[in-house]
């Protein structure tokens, strides 16, 4: 069962709740949303009404919730999610292309690849600080230096950063500067990660493991929102599959299943997704004709120079003509959009 | 190594060839095309040289091939293949949206649905005649008579039909009347199959299946065209993966994959790719807008009463407006053929 | 609803209780078993009774079954199934081993390798003599003489014979020959082959598809039960995942899976189910120590010159030693077989 | 390459070859086991020679290993690694069966478990206290109290305890008591995990990701070698594929496998690598006849009433007859511990 608050609801009425649900033998967990908090209640909830919590100051209203994901689920009737990342960035509203190089590699290359992608129509910069290497001998990232370039390359060009945290222990001090926490593909079920950025209130982006079905990525969501953060982006970034000559399966089916499911905004990642650069682009109009809410894209100056995953890069060039044929594809679905699409 | 014969060239040219082949310890192939043919020559070809070849009679360029299928590879330079299915109905140049029923269920139903489908937008008529079915206690199509009916409600619409063929001992039989064989996902590897319809003319439709690679895929082509027949059309209609929210995973990524790897004519099933009604249009879109030639789409007049395959079909309004938005999107990476899509 | 008839049951009575299922609206399944027959009836039987039917002549009983297959069901309450293959061999009583090259090289070839597998231990020879390849222009078999030979080195070491057919259209022709008839992992689910050989009383090697479920293999077999073959054995030979190391992933949770769902006997491909020699003998030790009734191994006297699937077979020594310690686990799991094992 | 140390080389030693890889342009990753030391030289070694190093003070000898995986690799030419647990506990040497309930579900139960799993054979005992689940609103484990009266069931029964670390902040905590420390198939990439359990001493049991390919396990134990532990056994516990009947897909054949390209120990978990307690003792018997070196099984007193996992674990009774079973096949394959396996 859901309780969905009044906009503006008070912190003491949600505790109030709280309190009656465990009371009823029931735990609450309440998702602290900006505008509006909801409430999931677990427990043997058959013996309990809506009724008993619907008369509640603050309540708008109680909803019951047949899927195991509550405050995730679009059976709640919450309108789609629109996460506000800076001024004038909203995911889930419109079209956000995410674009920067798998990791900073130095001061420099970060900076002038933000002023590349920003040129070319990126509303936010991505890149790996902390980088999760399947090899202990790999490079591992430059760390918190990189972090620092990064969030520096983010204001010289305006753009809010996303970056990778990989262990619990980085979350704080990463969520001290960049926008949108990123839980990567061999982390989606690190629970002690999720519930540690769930406890913060900044934006996350999930990728979905490389193994995880909808419903655990739902799933691992969930422990998010239910640690009180309702600020979850997911991304579909491919799962693996017999398929070798992909680095991994794209499963853009999930985009249009998902965004049946929850409310939340969905991105795909065609980069991981194929794993192959001459697929990039070809991909990224495949998610947005079938709902995307946005891409998150390898993008480097100089691509077959990029210290990890050269393969699936793309140059500048590249991004620039995905850019402009993925709001064309997007002007298409949303007619009412086509003038902002058409000024890029 | 490829023979690319000259258009006209004469079948004592690609004979003498062969012979030639022959005596230097390869074999020859011939795959004879309407405008040009070409012939594969297999063996150790490494004291083998072009030259060999490049001057006799009809020949108009030899290439090495370095793929293990060599007939269906771009590496021969050979443009895109343009599949002539009837008059005004080339796969390969524009989209070809296919439709109709899983199987045929009485005359008077496929004769309805092709009228709808036809209505609609569709170019191509598809229904199940002779039906492969997971249970021998499951209904198997009505067989000759479905075939009767079919053909029937092609000529009725002017659709040229596309149905299944399921063994060798079907092949002539169904090569009479329809118009396309269309080899199903269960026989990819059915290799006595895939021969017996290279020995035909009439364009095939082939499936991948649910656990081939897209080199598997190519190389079943493959047997076809070293059979002698060129017409074929791949199809990319999901494939077997752990999740099971979908049917199949539809591996999108095939689709620009193949455009690259190979000159035939690439489609997407997007019914059996995904298995749930409400996925077939986003994933159409989708399909089309990372390059697809066509669309092979699941329409039933009363979608819940299908006698197989319900969960998928489509209605005809779904698939009216299918057809409108796949044509919309198709014309944004086709500017040149706008108006021809604008009028649908 | 299965009906199970009694030993020595006459053909007019099936025929006779057919002819009552048609009247109520069943269609009726017989399937000929040497000693006892049995009868699937298939529709809608809510509306009959076991006592519609158990009163008829020659029926010993009559079992509601709830899987989808049938005749294979261990609800029916039989006996685990045994099939005479010759005098003295029988699959699902003891360990069967059947052994032998990839494909038929030679009569030389065959004759040199029976004799070196009858003397390490094998019951039974198996060999290709029609081999489905992925590509075209892979050796293919020596076809018809390939079948000569191997028949003639059967004979010749006292072996019964097994070998591959891909086609229903060379059923008749092995059939008159050969002692089992295998379907291999393409053919599956080559419903008219399945039909073909389920018209034969020739005992049937069915292999599952490499990407079958375990449901969907019992459920080809009941393709060839229903069809009147009751000599089924199934053969699970690895499936196809994301892993890479071995050709396959041998699922040997399958044998005993398969072993609790159906009466039919369960043999063990490790050769194509790993794809590497190093790996057959420990995984043939692993089959037979989960329940497998026998074994299906890839052995050539050279191994490193096998011309096909060289990778995966392993030397008569490596033979000699996988049989000895089988059997040993065989006996540790059948005590009272001991002294059968221990002539070995 | 890899320098192995002298036995009872000195700590100095092994700082004054990381020094000179330093300098070298190398970098040196120790791995310090109880008898011998190994020391892993990453970077460009082509300009590097085994000579460079084979002289100094405390080297054995000096390997170049191909592996991508360096300590792990049984290229080293070490011998099969034996890890000592406790007195008279020692994994890589005999066969350890490891049981236990899937989680600490009161102090009187565990005690009580732990009872029965020891008067039945079980080496270890082991018992989740904090829980990965994919739901945020399942039962995650007693925690601390948990792992206080695991820790005390352990100490009664003299069995040493294995339990999950899930998080790094939990390692320090958990080490303190626990006798080894499970990586769950979840953590297998959380590198901030594994290198913390790495830099502590306790022995480690790492599980398979449930879509990582052999290499990725091994590469996943070499951070924790490389990071100064030599405590590392893996364990097999099924991966995901299409297959539903089972939980996952036990992959027995990553036993050898890992068996020919490691010296690490490699133990088997049945219970979720198949999910149904009907299949459990086949598939520990298989997992030994295919050379396994232990077995992870969930035994609950009550398996109908388990807190979780309910429908894979297995009575006291089944796991006798599979201590039993498992125990004469290892006496197969190793005579010489007949006398051992005889006493049980």
């Amino acid at each position: 069962m859901i309780v969905i608050m009044k906009p503006g609801a008070k912190d003491t009425d949600i505790q109030a709740i709280c309190l009656r649900a465990t009371e009823m033998g029931l735990s609450g967990h309440p998702c602290y949303g900006v505008e509006q908090s909801t409430i999931s209640l677990i427990g043997n909830d058959r013996s309990v009404a809506p009724e008993d919590f619907s008369g509640l100051a603050g309540v708008e209203r109680v909803v019951r919730v047949s899927t195991p994901y509550k405050l995730a689920s679009r059976q709640s009737g919450l309108p789609s999610s629109a996460i506000k990342i800076a001024p004038g960035v909203v995911v889930g509203s419109g079209l956000t292309i995410i674009a920067g190089p798998c990791s900073v590699e130095s001061r420099e290359h970060i900076l002038h690849t933000a002023q590349l992608v920003k040129a070319n129509g990126a509303q936010m910069l991505r890149a790996g600080a902390f980088k999760p290497r399947t090899s202990p001998y790999q490079f591992r990232g430059l760390g918190e230096d990189g972090l620092d370039y990064l969030v520096e390359a983010g204001q010289a060009t305006g753009l809010p950063v996303v970056t990778e945290v990989m262990s619990p222990r980085q979350v704080e001090r990463v969520a001290q500067t960049a926008n949108v926490l990123q839980i990567g593909t061999r982390n989606m079920q690190n629970y002690d990660l999720l519930l540690e950025v769930g406890r913060t209130d900044k934006p996350v982006l999930l990728k979905r493991g490389m193994s995880a079905t909808i419903a655990e990525l739902l799933l691992a969501a969930e422990y998010i929102l239910s640690a009180g953060n309702p600020n979850v982006m997911l991304c579909e970034r491919g799962i693996r599959t017999f398929e070798q000559h992909t680095r991994n399966t794209l499963d853009l089916s999930a985009v249009p299943a998902l965004k049946s499911l929850t409310h939340l905004p969905v991105l795909v990642d065609p980069s991981h997704g194929t794993g192959r650069r001459e697929l990039v682009l070809p991909m990224s109009r495949a998610a947005v004709a079938c709902g995307a809410d946005g891409l998150l894209v390898e993008v480097h100056p100089d691509p077959d120079r990029s210290v990890s995953d050269a393969q699936q890069a793309i140059s500048p060039e590249m991004f620039a003509q995905l850019v402009r044929e993925c709001h064309a594809i997007f002007g298409v679905l949303h007619p009412e959009s086509a003038r902002t699409s058409a000024t890029v």
